[in-house]
């Protein structure tokens, strides 16, 4: 029965600490399978490409999705973001964990296509904590801070559709966090209900 | 918001081995409240009357039935068992998360009366290994143990009505499952969502 990979759709307002959480995710289980996603976004510093991204051209994002290779993609502060679906269900079929982290736009799709997929928002202990971080974090300007601001703002209404919520108070308990949901939904019933059925 | 505790309901076949994954899970967290039982039955060997169970008289059981204290009771294998309701609730209202361990007719019961509550049934790797521990468990006539076994496959059907599976292969394992479900409730959406509420 059931030997198929979870799909764990993570999202979380800018400047909460997802790609902090993600990294020590990705080094405590290896084994799980982060898929990368396109983007027309210029790198951060630190950022590798295919590693962090896939950093494409415009134009090379519009031929892709041409030629219907994004399970979704959206525009987000100006950038194009997507989803390459092709990889996500190849790994899944080989019973492969597969963690996507997408913006709520992006994930709204990815749910209504794959609603068995397990979906976590991570927020802040407070507002005021995520303002300090992304003033902290020192690689935006006050404007750009402020926009990430607003659009978290609009990013709250839609925390409602997701399963799970963690608090990224200390990475160390947003990660435990991360790991507790995903042992608790490999325990769900209907994943294993196959053990006591028949007997 | 929800500062109340969590009831969680454990069942599991007899010889699954639930006594020792309580025994370890109460040792690693003290402040979870253990609902201790009502039961007419004999006290096992190391069993002590309060912590275990309150072992009573049917004369007892019977007073008590008659008061209306239980939230549930049930007659199982010629022996009764009953849930005293009140310090249940009042443990939950303080904050403080309870455990029940209850057999399936119970267990029933109790989530109709309280549907919030988190359900976890405890399985063994196979039947086959059911029957070698409570053959290894050594307290049973081979009688007792063949009756145990029909009660688990009657009670295999019931499997289907709580949240959670367990598999106690080993006793590690299974009480990283139990702390796992209990986190991951915590991160309920539902239980969170006040937190991006109003922002």
């Amino acid at each position: 029965m059931n030997k198929k990979g979870t799909l764990i759709v993570l999202s979380g307002f800018s400047g909460v600490g997802k790609n902090t959480i993600i990294t020590q995710v990705l080094a405590q289980r290896p084994e799980i399978y982060y898929s990368v996603s396109f983007t027309t976004r210029a790198p951060r510093e630190g950022e590798v490409d295919g590693v962090n991204y896939n950093f494409v051209t415009r134009e090379d994002f519009q031929r892709r999705i041409d030629r219907g290779e994004f399970l979704e993609y959206a525009e987000y502060n100006g950038n194009f973001y997507g989803t390459s679906l092709a990889v996500i269900r190849q790994k899944l079929d080989q019973g492969t964990d597969v963690l996507l982290e997408i913006e709520v736009q992006g994930a709204a799709k990815v749910l209504e296509k794959m609603p068995e997929a397990v979906s976590l928002f991570i927020v802040p202990p407070s507002f005021e904590e995520l303002s300090r971080r992304l003033h902290a974090r020192g690689t935006d300007s006050e404007e750009t801070i402020q926009k990430r601001l607003a659009i978290a703002r609009v990013e709250a209404r839609e925390v409602k559709n997701y399963d799970y919520i963690i608090v990224n108070d200390t990475v160390e308990g947003a990660v435990e966090e991360f790991f507790a949901i995903l042992t608790a939904e490999r325990c769900r019933k209907d994943r294993r209900i196959h053990l006591v059925e028949g007997v």
